[in-house]
């Protein structure tokens, strides 16, 4: 079997596309233009590439982007002002404060003083409590976009056995609970996990979120399988830097039936679903009904 | 082989004495005294016996016990405004509404409206979302009761295969989250699982919380798994009345290597976990340290 290569970058772009005509409709009907306020702190060169393509993106779909870039030391108190700020500020429907905070900042608490309907990146404990008990909540970005991926490829995921394979809260564990919600039997596998090539082999879809440069080979592949690859690895091979997943991109393919690659699969689907999760929370602020396929 | 009992009654009796043993120890050395609760809203009959033994257990265990009984045409706002006085009663460090409510009034609005703190039932959503994180949390008194079940039978848990039948938000997902922290690998199987049987035959621990009387016969049990049935089913047999499990309990015993019997299993486990969970909450209130083994 060859398997079919899921292409994350059109497949956002789609996305992103979905997004720009709903903002369009929202603007001309209703007069209403979505706003993401993104929140940076300090000067990490990788949080300033990100934070950089989230408010372009943003543009580039119709939305206002609103960027806040504050100092390395910036108080707690001065952050958490300005959040409050955001929270009631009409223009502001989604707010994402860019991590990891300088270590004198309380992750936690900063991002729990996020209004829950406001907090796109879905890190709220109230939103990983309405996501854990199957209610309407803000989903984490990079899980949403892989079970868009898989609802795409699959249609119903009812009945199918998926093994996610790392147990993080911002993306194991909330992939875990959405494909519970789509109603695949869940295992959850972690380092703890004995026997992990024989756990995979069971699955009919495999979610790889481990940080392990392709630690999944294609004989855990069970023939046939979708092979969603969250792994973003930087490696050095015959002397060039590289990116990689966290699977065995050349093995798995030849067993898979789907498989996401490494880079151009997950990566890009991840910011569509933040520009995604504004618009539904602009919408469910001006209580209009919410844009179809873009929610778990 | 021959399953060992684990005997709920008895290592429910074993926490009810430990907590015993800690409230005194609050009392003499900080001249506090535990208190929990409980608000009834109409006259279900289930309701108000569970809410009854409640009351006689909180008092046998040294706590203040305080019952509201509530007329069944209560409206929202008046409950609202109870919970709000109890939130705010220094007295009371544990809050349990006894569901289900009388239909005119929003479970899910009730139960958020109480302090996540004194949320001794373990379902506000903020408590599911520390929970689902790894945060300290109020547990679920079910799940919690399971958890030290197993952990007191194995040690750890870690490593360990466990499959929970069911996933409700009062059983069966918080369970998983427990066994997740505890560092099984873990598998969510429910109505749409296919193949049950051999989800099931591959578990180290199986957890089954469906509803459904006697559903899980002994050829699904590895040999020599742990077996803990929090089903709680009445039946009718050679015309009497009968409590059963959802597992078959003669065969599983007959495979597994320990095995929960109903009754007198996780049945006796709930209300010594809500004890439990008042005295954790009651520690934290006052910054004083938390007992040990009554917690996740
Ligand atoms: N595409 C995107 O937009 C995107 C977004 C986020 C993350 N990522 C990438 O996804 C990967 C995971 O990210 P994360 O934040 O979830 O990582 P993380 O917080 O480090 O979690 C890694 C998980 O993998 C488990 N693990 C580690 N070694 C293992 C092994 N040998 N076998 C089985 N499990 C093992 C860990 O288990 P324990 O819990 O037992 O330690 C942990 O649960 C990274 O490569 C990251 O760069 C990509
Ligand atoms: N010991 C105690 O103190 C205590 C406390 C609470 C509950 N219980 C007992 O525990 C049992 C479960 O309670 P609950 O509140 O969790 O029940 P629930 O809300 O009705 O959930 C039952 C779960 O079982 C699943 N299920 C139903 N039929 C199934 C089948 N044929 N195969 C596999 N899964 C199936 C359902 O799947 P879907 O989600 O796909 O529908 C659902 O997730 C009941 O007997 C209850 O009385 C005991």
């Amino acid at each position: 079997m060859v398997a079919q290569v899921i292409d994350g970058k059109a497949f956002a772009a789609k996305v992103r596309a979905q997004v720009a005509d709903q903002v369009a409709k929202l603007k001309e009907e209703n007069g209403i233009t979505p706003g993401l306020a993104v929140v940076l702190v300090g000067e990490d060169p990788a949080s300033q590439v990100y934070v950089r393509s989230k408010g372009k993106m943003t543009v580039e779909v119709g939305m206002n982007s609103y960027e806040h870039k504050l100092d390395v030391d910036t108080s707690e108190e001065d952050l958490l002002a300005l959040v409050e700020k955001l929270n009631n500020d009409p223009a502001v429907h989604g707010i994402l404060v860019q991590l990891p905070l300088p270590k004198h900042l309380n992750e936690d608490l900063v991002i729990n003083s996020i209004d829950p309907a406001k907090d796109v990146d879905g890190f709220h404990i109230s939103n990983v409590g309405l996501l854990g008990t199957g209610q309407k909540s803000m989903v984490p970005c990079t899980p949403l976009g892989c079970l868009m991926m898989l609802r795409d490829h699959h249609g119903s995921l009812s009945g199918m056995d998926a093994v996610v394979i790392g147990r993080s809260n911002i993306v194991g564990k909330p992939m875990a609970q959405l494909l519970l919600g789509d109603s695949c039997t869940v295992t959850i596998a972690h380092s703890r996990t004995k026997d992990l090539p024989d756990v995979v082999r069971r699955a009919d879809i495999v979610v790889a979120a481990v940080g392990r440069p392709e630690m999944v080979p294609g004989d855990w592949i069970k023939e046939g399988a979708t092979v969603i690859d969250v792994g973003i690895n930087r490696i050095e091979r015959d002397g060039k830097n590289k990116l990689v997943g966290d699977v065995d991109y050349a093995s798995a393919a030849a067993r898979a039936g789907a498989i996401t690659p490494v880079p151009g699969g997950v990566g890009p689907m991840t910011i569509a679903c933040l520009l995604a999760n504004t618009l539904t929370a602009c919408c469910r602020a001006n209580k209009l009904p919410e844009p179809e396929g873009l929610t778990a």
